[in-house]
């Protein structure tokens, strides 16, 4: 059996990373050069240590190929980061999951054996973006290129209908899967005759333009 | 009428932020104190301007005061992150969203007058630790904090049985939103008599646990 988690770099995201999986009750090395982040985590951690990951004798030490998932959490200094990401890579860990700068360093990193290539700053910034860029939009998830789910408060011409009244399936394609209230209690799916008062959010699946479209419709009633 | 959107510190976050919104159809002043930068988004941004952001005088003269709202992106300078979001306060920009390095720095932004603190890193770790934790998980969003939406892999116990024969609503106080298959095909709000097949992506909403639960029990069968 491969021990669990080895967490590289303990930066913001990386430190998060970790400090999650030891949470959710899982074993975590944490690692990094930084003597006073090491400190950080090292009553949490399973094991915490302070060295250099792009040297191949102190990797080895700690036996590195025993583990089942690394995560390498180095951002900025390119050269560490690949490195590290090819020495793990040789010394077999089970599965590598890298965070990249750039499409470019990413590119480098699934070259050179990363399982999972991943970019927390864009992706988040992407999110923000599109949250402010649809002033109704709460919260959302793709669901697919086409579909989303997407929160939204319902505004002032849902207020007072039923979901059969609204029938926003046939006229949107969309769907309200859950209604969560001023009290943040949630009704999940929803009965035909449930009620939707004003300002309750709203989880809907469909199209995103669909969506839009929708809540400009209730807001103009 | 306000001017749309400025987006200060254009590093990872920030950029992806300010293409976003760009790519949104929003007008962006963005701005950062490294030349390169500014360069690298200067034929997508409508204006790209080249300035420190602590300075009161240059900050001004760009009119400030006229845009919505301020995204603050600058992460590892405490300082420049502060005073920036200060002067911005001080001109009266519509609303302010700043990024924080951490726990604290966050608390002294809102102090300031951040109306919206984000930790993108801390964030996103959290996700990647979570998504890391069990094995089945695809991708999820928190509805609240009891219930998720969750997307799993169909397991093997699943296969060949319709939403009505799992009956996921009684057993477990789960619901299937949406099935997607191997075409990333999407069926939304699915029938009692549509079919599972194995390997199928299901969009689940419920208690995490519940999801984890069935999960366990369709992959024993
Ligand atoms: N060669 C190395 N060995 C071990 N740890 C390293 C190495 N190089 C960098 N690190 C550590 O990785 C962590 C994250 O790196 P860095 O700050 O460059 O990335 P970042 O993308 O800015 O991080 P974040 O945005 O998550 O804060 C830092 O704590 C740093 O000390
Ligand atoms: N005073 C300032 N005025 C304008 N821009 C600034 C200022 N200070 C920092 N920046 C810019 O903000 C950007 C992001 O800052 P920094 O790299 O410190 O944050 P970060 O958290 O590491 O970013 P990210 O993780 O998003 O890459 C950089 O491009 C930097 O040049
Ligand atoms: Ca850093
Ligand atoms: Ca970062
Ligand atoms: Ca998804
Ligand atoms: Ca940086």
């Amino acid at each position: 059996m491969k021990s669990e988690y080895v967490v590289i770099g303990l930066g913001r995201f990386g430190m998060s990373v970790a400090k999650t999986l030891i949470q959710n009750g899982h074993e975590v090395l944490a690692i990094d050069k930084d003597e006073h982040t090491v400190q950080e985590i090292s009553s949490d951690a399973t094991y915490a240590v302070q060295i250099d990951s792009t040297d191949e004798m102190a990797l080895e030490q700690l036996g590195i190929h025993k583990y089942a998932h690394a995560i390498v959490g180095i951002g900025e200094d390119l050269q560490a980061s690949i490195l590290t990401t090819l020495l793990l890579k040789e010394m077999e860990v089970g599965r590598i999951t890298a965070k990249a700068k750039d499409e470019h360093h990413g590119k480098v990193l699934s070259k050179i054996g990363a399982d999972h290539v991943i970019f927390p700053e864009r992706d988040m910034g992407k999110r923000l973006g599109n949250l402010l860029s649809s002033n109704n939009l709460i919260d959302y998830l793709e669901l697919s290129v086409d579909y989303n789910m997407e929160e939204i408060r319902a505004p002032r011409g849902m207020g007072g209908k039923t979901i059969l009244e609204l029938d926003l399936n046939r006229k949107y394609g969309c769907i309200i899967i859950a209604i969560k209230d001023e009290f943040e209690k949630v009704n999940i799916s929803p009965n035909a005759n449930d009620l939707i008062r004003e300002g309750d959010i709203l989880m809907i699946v469909g199209k995103h333009q669909a969506i839009q479209k929708l809540h400009k419709d209730y807001t103009k009633h």
